[in-house]
């Protein structure tokens, strides 16, 4: 996305909103002078570390397909913009993974890119699932990254044994280079075994998910600059029980989860699938609790995004949003956010998708 | 909603369609001479029969709410323009019913009142259970029918001992007169007593439904006229099970149905919520199939939209929706329509809401 303004409109109306909402009205202008004549200068100018650490939170407050914009105060933000090599880059990631992970006291982090580099990750989050196509047609993994996951494999990417939940290497790429591979320490990968409260089998079905739900495809773009960026916060189980496990295109668990319980599949009406999903659901939730990782349902997080509703209009913003992704997946009546509407207007600074480099 | 074009103009575009959908493109220019002259003349001009039955049909796969457009050719028509009292308004509705519940092998029936004499029937849908305030507060029966149930009582309504599950009576106006009430013969009203194919003590929370949803506070505005037009499917499982027995506003039986399950509701975490969702809807599901009364699942119905979906394709017609109402309101990520994208355009002829008549 190029900013439809010049940098320089851009620039201004980002840094008056910066400081203004901030209560530091009276450094706007000077700053505004020093940025302009940078701008005419030499095209482009530096964000500080503070106009960076507030944009970044700004621009999640904006996100309107966010759930969790109720933390957007807490965002923990890495300036990065020195490195410049594809290892300096990956060393980072690991890091962020690290310190995002916290153990499993998720911390929502942001990592900031040098905006100038053309630094590209190709993975859309950092831990993603192989997908392997299979000489039948059919997919081990998770569906969703078999392009990722073939891109990998061109590259080089060499796995002895495939499975289900092999976590891809990180694909980095830095200018006109060609990408490079760099496999993630396993050790640093926080992942949850799942199991069920009630059943037994369920733990059999060796089902299991990574704690981190970290973006790496999409892009900062704030004041007239575009910065690479990934960034985390943590999960709504239903990301994971409704969408990753229960899609028929991902992992497509409903049926034999539901043959599991000893529903009757062949029939519709008797809500297998249903019935299936929120068990999936509740198992989610419950591994994620058993294993001290930080994860929210979709009740409690619907009720702490009410909360920001109310915040925002107490400030007197109107909160917009993208209604379709705010409801969740399963039992979406059951949420305060059901009735409500949203104008979907797209606000500035905000973070965007990037195409798939390989396209 | 008045017509935004003259009556002539929406005549015009509404005889062509009607007439070149259906292959007579050769009756249509000697009828819209006819018209022109009358609307010339008169100021406005009388559909035909045929006219009707096509266009109440139009309207209704132009609904971009409705999942049941699938059987959009299937609507009956009940022609009664020549009614002019609230009696043989009242008469016709009685009909209406009989007719369309059909011992529980619904069908889908709409009846055009006449458009010139102000008639209006102020229940929003014919069967509605009435809502009584209680002196603490609380409402006995379906809140949202509260105001309809007071109009009720205000008109002389009697009612000598109070359930959740009163139907309410017609209130029916002509005109300027006072609205007139007329007490649905209890007879001609199919309901169903509802339980759960596992849980026996579902039977004993004495919920019951009735069979037949029939919408009768919308007009259809069709070539210029708009006529009051009371008209029903058949219920889709969710909208009682999901929405009417299940939202906070409504009967709000979701702590009444986990507690019996014996689920934990002092945490969101255990999902009740879904899971008592997901046994409601069964047990709707499960009574009216038991009591032979014609109902789709959500799965089911959402497959018979794919094929309208499909359907309209291959006639070149765009499908137009609102990606909101058409999703259900539990397990909408299970459904084939929730990864489509609607534009949601408003074609003519359809279906309008009419304001509440005591507002
Ligand atoms: C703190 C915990 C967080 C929670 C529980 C949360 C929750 C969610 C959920 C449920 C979605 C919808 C996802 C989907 O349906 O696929 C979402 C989307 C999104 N969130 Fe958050 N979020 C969190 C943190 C963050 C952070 C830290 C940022 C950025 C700084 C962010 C920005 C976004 C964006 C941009 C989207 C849309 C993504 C897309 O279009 O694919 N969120 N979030
Ligand atoms: C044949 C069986 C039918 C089924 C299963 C069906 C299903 C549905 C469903 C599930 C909704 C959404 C309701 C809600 O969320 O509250 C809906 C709305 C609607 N349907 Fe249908 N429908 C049927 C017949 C009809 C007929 C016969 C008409 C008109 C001729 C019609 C016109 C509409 C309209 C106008 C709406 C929107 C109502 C509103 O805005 O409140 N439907 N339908």
């Amino acid at each position: 996305v190029q900013p439809i303004n010049s940098v320089a409109k851009e620039a201004e109306v980002f840094l008056k909103q910066c400081y203004l909402e901030q209560g530091l009205a009276e450094v706007f202008l000077p700053r505004w002078q020093e940025v302009k004549e940078s701008i005419e200068r030499t095209g482009t100018y530096e964000h500080t570390y503070d106009e960076l650490a507030y944009g970044t939170k700004l621009s999640w407050r904006n996100s309107n397909r966010c759930l969790g914009r109720n933390f957007w105060r807490s965002l923990q933000l890495r300036d990065m913009r020195h490195l410049q090599t594809e290892e300096e880059i990956f060393q980072t990631l690991v890091e962020h993974i690290k310190f995002a992970t916290n153990n499993g006291n998720l911390r929502s982090t942001i990592t900031i890119l040098n905006p100038h580099f053309n630094i590209r990750i190709w993975n859309s989050l950092m831990l993603r699932y192989a997908g392997y196509r299979q000489p039948d047609g059919s997919i081990l993994g998770d569906p969703a990254n078999v392009e990722l996951t073939d891109q990998a494999l061109n590259l080089g990417w060499l796995k002895e044994s495939r499975t289900r939940f092999d976590v891809l290497p990180f694909i980095i790429q830095v200018g006109e280079e060609n990408p490079k591979l760099f496999e993630i320490p396993p050790e640093i990968i926080l992942e949850v075994p799942i199991s069920h409260p009630r059943y037994q089998w369920f733990a059999e079905l060796d089902l299991k998910w990574f704690a981190l739900p970290a973006v790496s495809n999409m892009m900062l773009d704030m004041g007239g600059i575009q910065y690479p960026t990934p960034f985390n916060g943590f999960y709504m189980g239903a990301e994971i029980g409704g969408r990753n496990f229960s899609d028929t295109d991902r992992y497509n668990l409903l049926p034999i989860v539901a043959e599991k319980m000893g529903l009757d599949c062949s029939d519709n009406m008797t809500l297998w699938k249903d019935a299936a999903l929120v068990e999936i659901n509740l198992a989610v939730l419950h591994s994620y609790k058993l294993h001290g990782v930080r994860m929210l349902d979709h009740h409690t997080l619907s009720d702490s995004f009410m909360q920001f509703v109310d915040e925002e209009q107490q400030c007197d913003r109107q909160v917009y949003g993208d209604w379709r992704w705010l409801i969740p997946p399963l039992s979406s009546s059951t949420v305060p956010v059901y009735p409500l509407e949203f104008e979907n207007r797209l606000l500035k600074p905000n973070y965007f998708y990037l195409p798939d480099p390989w396209e």
